[in-house]
């Protein structure tokens, strides 16, 4: 991939930090030579040089800089961050390969404001719901920042009437949450989501959203996952098989999804806290810790007498069974788990849910848990309007990805471009500046990416470094003699080599030469 | 371009609103044969269906529903609003085009949080900052979202100590101005940013920034456009040779900035209402209302003896002709005009201003004014930390181009795309649904992007319809002798022509046409 490159080096002691690089490259302490004069009392003309003015206007500007300079504190807000250059390329990878995958399953492109009115998020996320960022009251309506993209989809729904919709959408979203940035735990954090709104044949959409789920996680280059899969309509059977009372079906299911955090021990206590008698605790951990399992398990749980009967249970084995003939048919890999200790925290789900685990592996020994997941949401839009429109969807946690991948390029010490520049303009010589104006304004208008100095008079072994620093695979060199010849040199900055080329066909010398590097590179990749 | 398309008609009917399509493909009050079943008090197993427990949990919750209903006004916050899959796909195209250009300048992206500490906010808009939407304080800081890209930039460079940086920023801005909604001024826009912080050779950067707007408008396609440009310095020069007291230059400066929207009459008397006398604001009329010029304009105002020997006149003028220069240079193309007139709102700008302005053609006569605009801001970075970094840079006003481009797709009855699948996958028998699946998950696993019904026994013709309606160039079609025979049917939507093909090659066959079609479209476009 032309992201990453391993940088050569010309000196031994290479400038790593690209900053460090930067501040040799533009001294932030040259003088340039001018003087700028931003304001002046007087209000006749002054033929005396402003510099010679110490009463002026300037002084009082001085006097206030330093007490408006200390009282500043310079941080962004709790638990959100600044995403610096390295970041976005990550993120701009990955989120390219995301959105290949929802265009390639018929999916339009929605975006919805930041925030919405209060009351449309209002009741939709239970307890959860302390956790929204309200905007002051500065007359008018009463907003809140959104906290999923999954209330704004149906709130869309809804307000356009829409029988059907396929989207995705991607963007921030906000919660005032305890953050854990180190594990991508943000206030202020991207959600990128699939929903297919509209009745479809049983299962029929269901099966397509896990499959984009593999097909996610495989794009982005992770073998090591597992899909787990449950139904909502399974746990509450389960539920009322054991005796729970159906007030206590979303507490009690609140509960079980704690199990990927907590012990078994320590669900069952908040389930009795809830008001839930031993017994039906104990005929829950039967059911729900039984090992996981795919098709298999769905004849397993049929035969169960525990279950047998049980209309919830028998309309969420048909789904289940549904399931994994479908996936068999798309072709889904084999790294899908019937696991029914899989609950899901959000309310609103209705039908099947699932969640995308990576296991750690030798490339990357991180453990983040959960890193996509979704589910059946039939009763949403119906909040919004007379007529339920069932839903089914996903969400990838990219936040989680970003780290992790991040981790995952560090680990093989790959460094990260930052830029797309292809060309540096070099001169060889002092006094080139216009030269090279002139060479750049030919490569922009060629469309190639290019950059130069923005000093006068840089030294060559410094415009050099800064191409290894930041990437840039070739340099286009003046100096006297070239210009003389109508020559340019071309050189290739990891092979160091040179030659001269005609001035009026540098751009394609240029074309080629990247083309070349390009094959050579595939070759070595392959 | 594949944005575009010319939809065929199967019917002389066509059904135009993909929203009615999709209400055909997937009806909604089709009857899946399914009991979804939410609630129920039962405690105990219970063997009857549940339709048939009119007293279960079930009724209170229909009782609760209708209130709930009712009252939810569903409506987007004022100014703000959903950008739905027509818009998303006109400002992918547009996104992608300007980012293509920023990074062919060198530009590393960066973003930071839609909201920022109030205090890093405020001080910076001038009499602007009552439009800043303020966080509830629910605890913790004070919060506001952000007003623009810029003064986060400067943030960010002064937290982290940067001596330079190029980076381009694209994301929303908020302010609680009034809204236009038709002109493309919302509460809730898009800014789409480039700036070069750091030391360089006078007007270098400056004149990259202003070639990169002539770059973006370009690669657009409009070529009606002037880049005006003028200097901050010159404006406040030719203030105090006209006898206006400095403490006056800045509110001046932004009546003069009224003239591309106000007569000068209304100029002039805000000019008085400020406490300017007759003759200086006479003075400014004459030097501010000189006609547009280039380079020649330079040397006439330095001939201009109202003008001789202002230091900061002096300074400004020799920017500009540095300007000019360097455009020639670079090969900018000849439609940057020097305009007194031009002064720009924001109280930051130090040096170069510009703005770009679309003039009225056949093709789009609507009168949308600046498109684009920018300037050199020395004193921001400094504001937050002890030394200055001086900056220069432009903000595209890119909700301007999306309804300038969607008016454009308008008239000339372009149709836009709204999703990216190549092939649907068409069953002309009942019960083929799971070979359909088959097929998509073949498709989909060689990332062709695919689609299907549904439904499981769709009409052939309403298939057919969805690939008009929403652009499909190509559909597969499944049926029993095809089944028996190892085939599958290739048609192509738009001249109808149909072919057998081995179903086991149907992806390199798919593959072909499209690139045949692709050779076709682009052959029609030269």
């Amino acid at each position: 991939s032309s992201l990453l490159y391993k940088p050569a080096s010309i000196r031994q002691l290479a400038v790593a930090a690209s900053q460090i690089t930067k501040s040799i490259l533009f001294p932030s302490n040259q003088s340039t030579g001018r003087i700028r004069i931003m304001s002046s009392d007087a209000a006749v003309v002054s033929e005396a040089p402003v510099v010679a003015q110490p009463d002026d206007g300037d002084k009082s500007k001085q006097q206030q800089r330093p007490q408006q300079r200390q009282k500043l504190v310079l941080k962004v807000p709790k638990g959100m961050h600044d995403r610096p250059p390295v970041q976005m390329s990550v993120r701009e990878d990955v989120l390219q390969k995301i959105v290949r995958v929802f265009k390639s399953h018929d999916a339009e492109c929605l975006e919805t404001p930041g925030a919405e009115l209060k009351e449309v998020l209002t009741g939709k996320y239970g307890e959860d719901s302390k956790l929204i960022y309200d905007i002051c009251d500065q007359g008018g309506e009463l907003l809140s920042l959104r906290y999923d993209l999954t209330v704004p989809f149906a709130r869309y729904v809804a307000m356009n009437k829409l029988q059907s919709m396929r989207r995705y959408q991607i963007g921030p979203v906000y919660r005032r949450d305890q953050p854990a940035m180190t594990r991508g735990r943000y206030r202020e954090f991207y959600q990128c989501d699939f929903d297919i709104a509209g009745e479809s044949e049983p299962m029929l959409a269901d099966s397509e959203c896990v499959l984009i789920l593999t097909e996610v996680l495989s794009g982005l280059g992770f073998s090591n996952y597992t899909v787990r899969v449950n139904h909502r309509l399974l746990l509450d059977g389960i539920f009322q098989c054991c005796g729970v009372s159906e007030a206590l079906f979303r507490p009690i299911c609140s509960a079980v999804d704690k199990l990927d955090k907590c012990s078994w021990d320590e669900v069952a206590k908040e389930m009795s806290d809830k008001g839930l008698a031993d017994e039906p605790i104990e005929r829950i951990r039967q059911l729900v810790l039984t090992p996981r399992g795919s098709a298999d398990l769905v004849d397993q749980l049929r035969e169960n007498p525990a279950l047998k009967g049980n209309a919830m249970v028998t309309q969420a084995l048909d789904d289940m069974s549904r399931l994994f003939r479908y996936l068999g048919l798309l072709g889904c890999p084999d790294q899908v788990r019937f696991d029914l200790s899989l609950a899901r925290g959000l309310d609103y789900y209705t039908g099947l849910i699932y969640e995308a685990v990576l296991e750690p592996t030798p490339d990357c020994n991180v453990t983040v848990g959960s890193v996509a997941g979704g589910g059946r949401y039939d009763k949403l839009v119906g909040m919004f309007t007379k007529k339920d429109i069932p839903c089914v969807g996903l969400s990838i946690g990219v936040e989680r990805l970003f780290t992790i991948l991040e981790q995952m390029h560090k680990a093989k010490e790959q460094k990260i471009r930052t830029t797309a520049t292809q060309v540096y303009v070099c001169s060889a010589q002092k006094n080139l500046l216009e030269e090279r104006l002139r060479l750049c304004g030919q490569l922009w208008c060629a469309g190639l990416p290019a950059a130069h100095s923005l000093r006068s008079n840089p030294k060559l072994l410094t415009q050099f470094q800064y191409c290894e620093d930041t990437g840039v695979p070739i340099a286009l060199i003046i100096g006297e003699s070239e210009l003389r010849d109508n020559k340019v040199k071309l050189r290739c900055i990891a092979s160091r080599k040179e030659r001269l080329v005609d001035r009026d066909s540098c751009v394609d010398e240029v074309r080629a030469e990247l083309a070349s590097l390009a094959a050579a590179q595939q070759k070595t990749e392959q």
